[in-house]
């Protein structure tokens, strides 16, 4: 196990909202920002040199099992957003990611999340070793 | 093949408006109407005494392979909506469907879709006889 | 400000997974719940009285300030599942909801929010007197 | 009004196909689609010099009324994909585009939609004479 303030990884992804993912009050709906750090753990593993899709193939299931996200200021349609991904721990079992998401240097959202290594199954499976490695745990 | 000016079945479904379907118009956005569609479907099939979430169990995926929708005028959202999914045309490989959205009577929308039979690669395969013959076709 | 261990409110939903929440796991995708609690809010609302879409016509919005869902077990396409939403803690500025999600018994989801009440321009602005003493605060 | 075989406008919008935009059959789901068509609208709106956003605070709101989407072959999840918007007809009160989404050059899906020009009300209203011309309707 590993853990320490400095993260693992760190890595960035822009994102452009769009006109779906708003709602009535104009805003990115609470429910998008979710989905878009899902797309920064995407990038995240691609700049370790890890294909999610390919992981899937090969039988390694990442679940989100917690999720907390904290809203400062709303994202409206056509922001450009930059997107801030962090693994802060790795086990053989679980993953802890961070988020922070700005635009133009202010910051709109704060989140954690917690992933469950599981098999097709949906059954607890320990991370290979040579990916824990690679995720620097 | 079959084929009538009388559908082959008839459902209906009613439908609650979510806020996050809704957009920055203060309406549903039209990408939400053929989740509901979609939706229709899966009742209709019930209807028949065939759960889709089963069919896909047995090795048999039922695909959109065209959509069409007019938008006559817009559902908001808490709106109450009556769907009504018809099943027009049933043969081997292919499903056609019909659909109309009311509220209080007025139409909403009007939508046409066909699904394709394929099995879990992806490859058109023929409907099974029996279940053929339960969709009336 | 009112607070106490009994919730002040508490309403049940019944909720229907559809084909489109569900992801390559052959789950309920994690950002779908979210959706799901607020549905269980609207009719929350509707219990007490409140259209929460007349509530928006009247200038009082309510918009998610935190989200904390945690992920017990999966839900699957064409679940029947049933959501407990309550109001635990009300406040002239703030909202908190309890959320406990359960299919045939066995809870899959359990999950808090914050809501802040803004007004048109996103800004805070107290709830009025009356609608803070129906909501039990 | 102006109606021509070739495009009064094209523009080319890069789409990465996000895990959540994925379903069961492990494929983007039908209903994404008219999302991305969205997106290359925005797009091409911007390679015209207009901005929707500015648009839609302009007074001016463009609804889908409506769409035709052909399924030719699934997308991936994490697949990179070109899609190709077309303005094809403009007029006072109506704006007609047709898409092509391919995936290393294999055609992946063909659409076309039709927008009404509104008013905040949701009532037809005309397109200001510079925004027509700068469509190149």
């Amino acid at each position: 196990m590993t853990r320490s303030k400095d993260p693992l990884q760190t890595g960035r992804t822009e994102i452009r909202v769009r006109y779906a993912e708003c709602d009535p009050m104009g805003v990115a709906h609470h429910t998008v920002y979710p989905v878009w750090f899902e797309m920064g753990r995407t990038e995240l593993c691609r700049d370790s040199g890890i294909s999610y899709r390919e992981l899937e193939s090969s039988g390694v299931f990442l679940a989100v099992v917690r999720l907390e996200v904290r809203y400062d200021a709303p994202a409206r349609y056509d922001d450009r957003l930059e997107l801030e991904t962090s693994l802060v721990r790795a086990t053989r079992v679980k993953l802890e990611h961070a988020y922070e998401l700005h635009r133009d240097g202010l910051r709109l959202t704060r989140a954690t999340s917690t992933l469950a290594s599981l098999n097709a199954n949906g059954r607890p499976q320990a991370l290979p070793d040579a990916l824990l490695e690679r995720f620097g745990g």
